[in-house]
């Protein structure tokens, strides 16, 4: 039985996107625990080094199969690849960038994303002046009007929009309209997406707030040294 | 009782960085709620209307104290008020980014950090060519020379980095001996901070690695349409 089978039975929309960010931070941690040669682990020690909660990390792999081992917990090896497998990381995932400016140009040179299995493969504008230009990285800056022909021959899987919030709702259409069913948001508002369709909204603030509430909590706690 | 004091109570570390986190999603969803006009929510319907877990909002929020009412739920404003102050948002949070390349200068002008209460106060480069110049959004490019300096001056509370990995680690430990206790780190490997700061890193491939999750799982249970 594969994952995707799995979560099918269940029910495709049961699995929230906190347990896919879960997932990836599982992964993050085996990542470490691999490099490091650790050849197994349990739910317990992972949660322990991680700060995560054992019980969770039970839960959400059990519900793609059985991948612990009674006595041992889980080998970092296989639990990794069966992660990459679940998160659609084994096949390669082609991503195209729309926006060349600050965020987008960021992005496409990102260097955790070529890593994990992820490939920048397009960089769109509407200025001329930046078409044909490349990021340092060397992702060439195609034309918005190329945009349907270029995601097609690049096989692209996901468009992520570094653009204006006043550009971003006409972007998603024409990805849409292009058969792109998965985008990654850096613009603030909100955006419509037909059903089947899954925009994910990043909000750099949620991790600036983790911090605020350290801060907040450490001036009674700990005090300043 | 000031949700500070409660946490010291329990013990500052108890209260993971995940709790701190779904705290933030939350207040994202009541500003959602607030802007519509929702006067009170019920954890059950916070939870089915943002695809959240109705007994851990319960049991996020009464680590704080109680917030909800019995037949009523939560008064949006009120629970809005509070989670700002837990989250330490309420007193105004001055940030400085380092690393004024593509990355700095977008998270410079990022707009979702000054609606949230998140001031970028200073934007620091190395590069004599880059400083003196300011980013679209108009913070202006200081030396890093003039880093400690102005850390006091401005009254930073959290210091951003957006240096390559080589670099990363130099600037946490000069921002580390002009005081700053909260840095967040876009840039990739592991880096030290000593006891009693905290330093979160970003990782933006978790973001893709959901759509990733989407578009495998995706594809077995509804097809492409």
């Amino acid at each position: 039985m594969t994952p995707s089978n799995k979560v099918g039975l269940r029910g495709g929309d049961q699995v929230s996107e906190l347990t896919a960010s879960r997932l990836s931070v599982y992964l993050r941690c085996l990542n470490a625990l691999d490099l490091a040669d650790v050849k197994t682990v349990s739910s317990r020690t992972l949660a322990e080094q991680f700060h995560l909660n054992a019980a969770q990390i039970r839960k959400d792999l059990a519900y793609f199969g059985e991948f612990g081992v009674r006595g041992v917990g889980y080998y970092v090896k296989d639990l990794k690849r069966h992660l990459r497998v679940i998160l659609g990381l084994d096949r390669g995932v082609r991503v195209a960038v729309v926006g060349a400016g600050n965020l987008g140009l960021a992005l496409a040179d990102y260097p955790g994303f070529h890593r994990e299995g992820f490939e920048i493969a397009a960089l769109f504008d509407v200025e001329r002046g930046k078409v044909g230009r490349k990021s340092r990285g060397g992702v060439r800056i195609v034309d918005m009007t190329e945009f349907r022909k270029v995601i097609k021959r690049e096989n692209i899987d996901i468009v992520v929009l570094a653009v204006p919030a006043a550009a971003a709702q006409d972007v998603v259409n024409v990805a849409v309209a292009a058969g792109i069913r998965a985008l990654l948001n850096f613009a603030p508002g909100t955006l419509k997406v037909p059903r089947g369709v899954k925009l994910k909204n990043v909000d750099l603030t949620v991790s600036l707030e983790s911090l605020s509430f350290f801060l907040a909590r450490g001036e009674s706690d700990e005090g300043q040294d």
